[in-house]
């Protein structure tokens, strides 16, 4: 069976209001200056987004707000326009609401209409899920052209009220960890002027008989009572397990695009944390490839945060150029992938 | 492009607990007959069940527990096993948790891994969602057999401390319209004793310009102070605009199969409540074919609940019939649909 080559042919990103250092989070908090440097010696995070204004509380982004705009960003990168899409995927971990899908609502704000629209719960490897099944949507020949987004918001989880010098570390690093952002791409089966093909896509549950390494609870109105954290990591197993199974995730998309290690132009690494990303990167074999993260500048942006990536790798790639991404969910351990080819 | 043709080997359910009854209903919540009565007449369901015991509070099954079950029954019906799952899709408006998504914990239950497992945040066409994803990747031949899944729990949602009585009608009516439950689906691209081809499955967003005919909160740690009802409902506009969009939906899909609208054998209608059911149906135009519904025993379980129809549907099935299910879902307004024809 023949399948029609798949394009990226343009990406598109949107912040929510001003970088936040950490600076500014210790004085928002009122945690002492060496609590800024644990953040720099042990995340490795700088700064990051907020869609919630952290002095008056406000939302002032919600996650339609953000996805819309970096949908709108990736169409007119694109050439196309939103008649041209017909099928949408988005992935997110913090959907605005259950229901209608934030999909649906970015869609409306689009002028998109009349398609498929599917909405992934997924957490950092949602990007590369979303990306998966408009891959394979694409190439089972109904559809022509997919908007693919992914959306993070912490709004809902972020505790302006929380002392935080009582919380335990593990709780403490939930609040630096983590950003807020959208991401958008664009899938084709034409090529457009500056695209990329696809080579592989791929996601891999491997957490059989493995206890969840995040959870994240959400709540309705018949459990408000409910006690303890909503966020909770194992971040002694995500230190163990993820720069492994990073690893295994570059060497299996390697091997279904074809590629040797040393073939490799660009790679895109999993995005946790500044010192988690360095971590993996060390374990990951790609002689000659230049890494390109954003985690220090973003934090970890969850299921927009591949579209980061890939909006600082497209203007880099020269005809014949090959970028590796891959991705790791800590949930219930998932590893994923996506190679790209400049042709 | 020559693409496989894809079978519906099997289908399992699961239900929590024993039936609750309109009557049962109203003791628990201290309301006269003639709310039973009310119940009877306006809203047509006659007994639905819940995950949560409606006497102590407690959650008795979840959503993984429902799933399992539903995708135990489906893989054991269909000659299949669990290593030979290459695919899960699961649909549901009520996942357990944000994270992990609920479809990899089913998978950890079943003894699937090492696979893709998406999960769609979905309403009342959520099973038509999770079956289009899943017909689509298995068209594109990178996967050969499917567990697609529905679950649903109003569990956080069913405040058993409210006053019933001071709910103004429309709140009232959440109460009662909803059930729990899970189904499944085995789909394969290859044909199966029993199996029924799968001739179309469509799924097309409508709501553009239009507001949300149904909105569900969920609440985070940082929000719990947010007041207002998690779910409302436009039920007058949901009356008014379902029957005209099932009638659509039945149309683009006997277009898709190459149908007439008298060659249909069983019609399996949008199950809102019984009383909207029973209006839809007159406004479907399908001479002669037999209607599939269980709305009036389960309520309306959202994801689930097509799967239930599939359920009655499958045994019935002989040579050369052929079965139309629709659904439309009202939160942003999507039309789906699934043809099926027993070879």
């Amino acid at each position: 069976m023949h399948s029609p080559d798949i394009h990226v042919r343009s990406v598109g990103t949107a912040l929510p209001g001003p970088a936040i250092d950490n600076a500014t989070l210790a004085r928002r908090f009122h945690m002492p200056a060496a609590w800024e440097q644990w953040i720099d010696v042990f995340v490795g995070t700088g700064s990051r987004h907020f869609a919630r204004d952290l002095d008056t509380g406000e939302v002032r982004y919600t996650p339609t707000d953000l996805g819309e705009t970096a949908g709108r960003r990736a169409l007119e990168a694109s050439g196309l326009g939103p008649a041209d899409v017909d099928l949408m995927v988005l992935g997110t971990s913090s959907p605005e609401r259950l229901m209608p899908a934030t999909v649906n609502m970015i869609a409306d704000r689009l002028g998109i209409d009349g398609i498929p629209a599917y909405q992934l719960q997924s957490g950092c490897t949602g990007a590369f899920q979303a990306l998966d099944v408009a891959h394979q949507m694409l190439r089972s020949g109904r559809h022509r052209t997919a908007l693919v987004l992914g959306t993070e918001s912490c709004a809902k989880h972020l505790d302006l009220d929380v002392d935080v010098a009582a919380l335990p570390p593990a709780e403490q690093i939930n609040g630096v960890l983590f950003g807020d952002g959208a991401g958008a791409a664009v899938l084709s089966t034409n090529a457009g002027p500056d695209s990329v093909v696809v080579r592989d896509t791929f996601v891999r549950l491997v957490g059989l008989n493995r206890p969840p390494g995040q959870v994240v609870e959400w709540f309705g109105r018949a459990d408000l009572g409910v006690k303890g954290p909503a966020v909770v990591e194992d971040y002694k197993e995500i230190e163990r397990s993820v720069p492994l199974l990073a690893a295994d995730a570059l060497r299996e998309l390697l091997e279904h695009a074809g590629w040797k290690d040393d073939e490799l132009d660009y790679l895109l690494p999993p995005q946790l944390s500044g010192v988690m990303t360095a971590r993996i990167t060390e374990h990951l074999d790609a002689p000659g490839a230049q890494e390109v993260s954003c985690v220090r500048e973003l934090g970890n942006t969850g299921n927009a945060l591949p579209f980061f990536q890939l909006e600082r790798l497209l203007p880099r790639l020269i005809t014949g150029d090959r970028a590796a991404a891959v991705s790791v969910e800590s949930s219930k351990w998932i590893t994923a992938g996506l190679a790209l080819e400049k042709v």
